[in-house]
């Protein structure tokens, strides 16, 4: 019943996978009763409509599973096997009944069970001999096959082949000739994500992705690369949670190294995958652009508030929000290396990109001190476009007499994980600590005394009209920082 | 394309909704190219696998269109017409190109397709005179028919329905017989819950609302109200992005209060949805149950851990997590009250019920002052099931000669609207703060010196032991308000 399913298999349609047999368990019971109560489709139709072959058999009787199997694996295309079940089948009066989902069938309805069946109810964990034996004997047929196997893989072609995988499995990052961007130039972090992206997919065969119907505007075109299945740009349409779903999927199949992309505020869509990748610690890259009011006019629904808070809450989950395209460069490199899921969080609107060349372990470590000042008592923290905000602030607020350092934090996790000993390096325990976010930022408290941020909604306008409205202006800032020095 | 299409048009299909009409426009394009890009299905076999009539009509052919909509009028289901067109139509040679979706088509292309239509290019914002007459008597008929309306309202049976209206428009919540809860005895808040949901339906003819297939967990099922169309609960299926959908559909409709429910962890399914009823002001009842790493032994997959956060940094949505029985009655008397979307977090574990009675101001500010102690050096924060730790542990810390105070947060949220003062009543500024959550809990720096909170995914465990091995214990509590102290 749930969408994802259907995006999932609309995709396999379309691709006309031909090494994918589903096998539905249909036994029409749900939770909360027969599946009638909430549901009416006619699955067999549903997926010939998404151009799935569709089988069926009665999935208690073993030589028709084997047979249905027999047919599916000769088609080429994605097959369905509908395989028709009793829930809870031999277990007298509670067969066919919805509770027998949740609820624990008791000693004695076993016992029953057992004795109709033809076993001693006495035994638990009791195998019979016949079936002892032929499990066995499929372990040794089994061991049969995979010395084949080995001895198959020392011949050609598979030399060849084994190479390639090599290739995948020990991937060299060092050959990635990474872009560079000049010191003053105006680069939206969307443009040099686009060309990080080119630059890895060009050097790391096994590194590749696609967006869901927005890669003119996430820049994740990956140029001259061609399509998938032949090239590396997938088309996955406007499915952002199966997409998710899938890239999971890959990441979790082992040598190859798959990103997804939608606009930030869209990760809604996928949420439940990038808790799912979390979770089993798959290296899926997340490319989100569009990533704060900054998006131009479509307004409050395309602007993300919420999702930088919501997404530095998720354990084992890394948000990097680059400043500029040199940060961005930084990000990546780390993210190469993190067995875990990356997002990257890149703007619309063009950012001065502040640095030629970065130093690398202020990156890593999550935040570094981007601008140091004598004698400072104020820290202003920042990420992503904020950060040029709180350096221009910092110019400002030195003409007043008030020293503040300027921190840069592209990653609140990376920093987290760091020792207080580093993080009152770069946050001067003795200043006063303003942090500044064009999103909900209530994550900022723990490292701040006040926090410059979305208290609502956004609107619609222009990513710079929008900002002076919502108090990201150096005059505001200078009148919080004023604020909390006067505390 | 969007999982939450198939998931709606299913349920519409199994309620054989016979007053919806759906036109889709296609135009086979995307944002990416042509939709074969992503996409291969047979919309036809589709929908009516999902039991939708399905009719077709040239989308440009008016007559066409005509006839089919009366068609579509005679029939008792949903229906759907697919109207086939082509994107761009009349803007020469960017018709049924896919770049015209996002891009301005250009004054001079504007100009010669307004000349190839038979316009002057020079006019703009121009109404024909045959459009304005035909435009101006529909205005009239529909006038005419608004009269006639009118009257009939005046006359039997139209009476009575328009004394229904009035009850369904001025609920009296006064009327609500709430459920009372013995200090002392031990009540999970989804029991309780569940009690107050079958309350206020009682007495509220428009209050109803059914569960993701979850209802017998959720504790939502209103007793002997019989099922939807004809009753009360509605039996949504698998399906929580279209329920949370559809259920802003109903709320945004006016006179009904409808809520939803599914575990606090698939909120994640909904997600999309609970953003737009906080754009759009929905008085949407979320019922979100098994709330923290006390859900049993279903293990992480199924213990929210970054979802507080998520919901408390969402503008304009009223997070509730009750710490036992009587505060779950406060805050839906809160809920009921308010424009606006609200989400009851409850526990699966029985909580112990604190008071008979609670200062219903306490909770509408958002948190109170639950223990208060003299000459207290310490305020320990909590919300839901951790305000009984809280309070345990203010003992403990009393008998070691430290005094605490103790304050339930149920709503995060409303104690942030709270003026400061207010605040600095509760959270005395002299004292040391620490927060208590079995969850995220980054939001809570912005009251709190520390926080003990989860700072990874749960494990499989049952409840009480679980929360001993995240450190949710008397000891712990102790240790970090000693060490905060020391500071």
């Amino acid at each position: 019943m749930e969408g994802i399913s259907y995006e999932a298999c609309a995709v396999a349609g379309r691709y006309q996978l031909d090494n994918l047999i589903m096998i539905y368990d249909s036994n029409r019971i749900t939770i909360e009763g027969d599946t009638s109560l909430a549901w009416t489709e006619d699955v067999r139709l549903r997926f010939e409509a998404q151009d799935w072959k569709v089988l069926e058999t009665d999935g208690h009787n073993y030589e028709q599973i084997d047979k249905t199997l027999e047919l599916a694996k000769r088609e080429n295309r994605p097959v369905l096997i509908i395989a028709h079940t009793i829930i809870a089948k031999g277990a007298l009066e509670m067969a066919g009944d919805h509770n027998s989902h949740g609820a624990p069938l008791g000693d004695d309805l076993i016992a029953r069970a057992k004795e109709a069946a033809g076993f001693d109810p006495e035994k638990k964990f009791y195998i019979p001999d016949d079936v002892l034996v032929r499990f066995r004997c499929a372990v040794e047929e089994g061991e049969l096959a995979e010395r084949e196997w080995n001895h198959l893989l020392k011949q050609t072609p598979y030399i060849e082949q084994n190479e390639a995988l090599e290739r995948l499995l020990h991937p060299d990052f060092d050959a990635i000739e990474w872009p560079k961007f000049e010191a003053g130039s105006d680069v939206a972090t969307r443009d040099s994500n686009g060309k990080i992206l080119n630059a890895i997919a060009k050097a790391i065969p096994g590194f590749f992705g696609g967006s869901a119907d927005l890669a003119p505007s996430n820049k994740t075109e990956l140029k001259d690369m061609g399509d998938f299945p032949k090239g590396k740009n997938v088309h996955y349409g406007i499915r952002e949670h199966a997409m998710a779903a899938i890239t999971n999927g890959i990441a979790a199949y082992g040598p190859l190294l798959p990103f997804s992309a939608t606009f930030f505020v869209f990760s809604d869509y996928l949420k439940p995958a990038a808790r799912i990748a979390a979770l089993s610690g798959l290296q899926h890259f997340f490319v989100w652009t569009h990533d704060s009011i900054g998006v131009g006019e479509d307004g409050p629904t395309h602007q993300p508030i919420e999702h930088l808070s919501q997404f530095r809450a998720l354990p084992d989950f890394y948000t990097f929000r680059p400043a500029d395209a040199t940060e961005n460069v930084a990000c990546w490199k780390i993210a190469l290396k993190t067995k875990k899921p990356s997002a990257f969080v890149c703007s619309r609107q063009k950012l001065k990109v502040l640095k030629d060349d970065i130093a690398y372990g202020g990156v890593e470590n999550g935040g570094y001190m981007i601008k140091k000042r004598d004698n400072a008592t104020v820290t202003l923290i920042a990420s992503g476009s904020e950060v040029m905000l709180a350096l221009q602030s910092g110019c400002h607020l030195e003409e007043r007499g008030i020293m503040a350092n300027v921190v840069s934090v592209p990653c609140y996790e990376l920093l987290c994980e760091q020792p207080n000993e580093y993080i009152d390096t770069i946050i001067d325990p003795k200043t006063k600590v303003l942090a500044i976010e064009a999103a909900s930022g209530l994550e900022w408290y723990r490292f701040a005394d006040d926090v410059l941020r979305m208290e609502s909604f956004g609107a619609s306008g222009k990513a710079d009209e929008l900002f002076k409205y919502f108090g990201f202006t150096i005059p505001n800032v200078i009148e919080r920082v004023e604020a909390l020095l006067a505390r």
